[in-house]
């Protein structure tokens, strides 16, 4: 069926899955069919990128930008636009973000010129900044790119510029741990 | 996003993952997007409840009904149109099938009359069933469902009635399997 085809294309989701899918939703109403339909053929047409941040929301600037309530002096980079609801999720973090929509990657032919780093910088040209939060991934491809934007960034002397921390995560075991994780631990380690 | 919600609410996909699967749509062409909506919208028109079998299917009678190079004279019982396909995954049975709808169970207020059981056997009165497979799950249900359907046929003599083998799945750890599948494995034991 071609439902089973269409879900099976999608990452992480196997013919099982699809077949599984497919079956349960043969049991829903036409009209919940309809509105996943709908929300499928409009999701690009309702689908922004904030003009600030570029986050991905239903509205540009996104409605974190507009939110008053939030930090203005604080700025999340990270990545992509799924990392901003990672943190969200948290809700531990009151702050602004932006996306870079990447991360340095000579290797898949991606330079600072690809992302929106120059952006970024002019955000930091209104002196509203205080601090500059650099949440790109823990890999290769993300310290360049957290290391590559604090020099640029390092021009704005009352900014300050941090890197989220690296170490265990919360609930592993010490056992289990990598070498590179287990040696940021000891790195990152804190006075008790 | 209402892609996001809509995705949630299919079973096995949280929220994460219902985030991912739209953010990875996002950036796929909006033809794409038309098809998958397309399927989905048209999901209950282009599936047919097969008149001879009851599976799902795109035709009625279904393609394994008309195929005539299948074994018209076994019939494999099994509970529902997903059983099907998991058996046919598996390639080694080329008889035909018969999709019960449900098991009986009485705390459900299932019984036999719920299910596709007389239908069944006005198939068994056409005398060209040789073997009768019972496939329902191997759980009570599914027991007292074959146990049911084989005192029924029972009245067709020339007809051999089967059920498939219980026991451990292959692959699988003698030491972390369950009494009663131990215990049927010991019953269904075999010489070598």
């Amino acid at each position: 069926m071609r439902l089973i085809e269409a879900f099976e294309r999608l990452p992480g989701i196997g013919p099982k899955t699809a077949q599984r899918l497919t079956f349960y939703l043969l049991h829903n109403p036409q009209s919940e069919l309809d509105k996943f339909s709908e929300a499928l053929k409009n999701l690009k047409r309702d689908t922004k990128e904030c003009e600030i941040c570029f986050n991905v929301a239903e509205s540009s600037p996104c409605s974190i930008c507009l939110d008053r309530e939030r930090d203005q002096t604080k700025i999340c980079v990270v990545e992509q636009a799924l990392d901003i609801l990672a943190i969200e999720r948290g809700g531990f973090y009151q702050g602004l973000y932006h996306v870079l929509g990447g991360s340095i990657s000579p290797l898949n032919n991606v330079g600072p010129e690809e992302l929106k780093i120059r952006e970024l910088i002019d955000r930091l040209k209104t002196g509203r900044v205080k601090e500059l939060i650099l949440a790109t991934n823990p890999n290769m491809e993300g310290e360049a790119t957290a290391m590559y934007i604090a020099k640029q960034a390092n021009r704005f002397p009352e900014i300050k510029i941090t890197r989220i921390g690296r170490g265990l995560p919360i609930g592993a075991d010490l056992e289990y741990a990598d070498e590179a994780t287990l040696n940021r631990a000891f790195e990152g380690r804190r006075e008790m």
